[in-house]
């Protein structure tokens, strides 16, 4: 017997949530970047922030997306990366990424983004050299694998801001707590 | 002769930009208004942030809402309220606001909305009363009206995070810089 429900295709999910002005996005998330930058000088104390503030905003977010997308559980790891870059990045920014680079074990791959809204209109000035500006996404990353029992690394390896030609995140695999459930599945 | 471009209405407007999920820029908006309440201490300080970061954003704003929108020169006031409540809204927030409660001179009036997005999962904690939360928007419309020559007092009275029945920001016109144009208008 099939599955009850199968899993929306990105478009379809993008198309059933509701939606902003990306600019609009844009235009805020750079606000707090910049806000950031005032408020606690060291360059690396914002890139900690970003990354904190990604991490509560995917802890929340990964709830809309198990309720809207019909994901049920992923398989392994493998799986779960291409379901985020398949649906996650498109229900959430409207683009997808890529699943690349694995190391042996799969337990390392990489989201490869040539499209990334939240840099749209962004130059960095000399002097923030170091910001990692897009750490809000990988901390977003972390914040929902955790929820769903994965502790992740996430770090930047490739920045269009920085003259990379792709946006290129590393996500590592370093624990997998199993799931236990308080019923039996049924399957 | 008609005009050769005629505005598009709000929802074809929506649906020609960019855009991203609304959870996601509801949390994201969270987010800096709790990095604001703690770096700043002084509600009074963070809504004049939010306020002054509204403004930034609308001083930018204007130029993609013109040139996706077709609109060009508003009558007077009154048309350029309009114009916000049905196009600017919906075009950046997917939602519409009703102008209401002018008064005599045409110079003051309400924009009300009823459904915001920006207010998606957000309860105030009693030691933030005083906070204005949503003073980005009033602070998006002062901007993007100075940025076509109309300088705006925008405040809140009503705001359903504090009880009332719906969102009531009054928008009122100071002063208004006739535009010159460096060449003649042939209509």
């Amino acid at each position: 017997m099939p599955p009850l429900t199968t899993p929306k295709s990105g478009d379809a999910l993008f198309a059933s949530v509701e939606r902003v002005n990306a600019e609009l996005f844009t235009l805020t998330y750079g606000a707090i970047v910049r806000q950031l930058l005032t408020d606690l000088e060291e360059v690396e104390e914002v890139n900690k922030q970003l990354d904190q503030m990604g991490y509560n905003i995917g802890t929340r977010l990964v709830d809309e997306f198990l309720a809207k997308s019909n994901v049920s559980n992923c398989a392994d790891f493998k799986e779960t990366a291409d379901t985020i870059a398949k649906l996650g990045f498109k229900m959430f920014l409207g683009v997808t990424a890529t699943v690349t680079n694995w190391d042996a074990e799969g337990t390392t791959c990489s989201f490869v983004l040539e499209d990334n809204p939240l840099v749209d209109f962004v130059e960095l000035p000399d002097t923030c050299q170091g910001l990692q500006y897009c750490n809000v996404l990988s901390g977003v990353i972390r914040g929902a694998l955790e929820m769903v029992s994965m502790k992740t690394e996430v770090t930047w390896v490739r920045d269009m801001l920085r003259g990379d030609d792709a946006y290129e995140m590393r996500v590592k695999l370093t624990k997998q707590v199993p799931e236990e459930y308080p019923y039996k599945d049924d399957d």
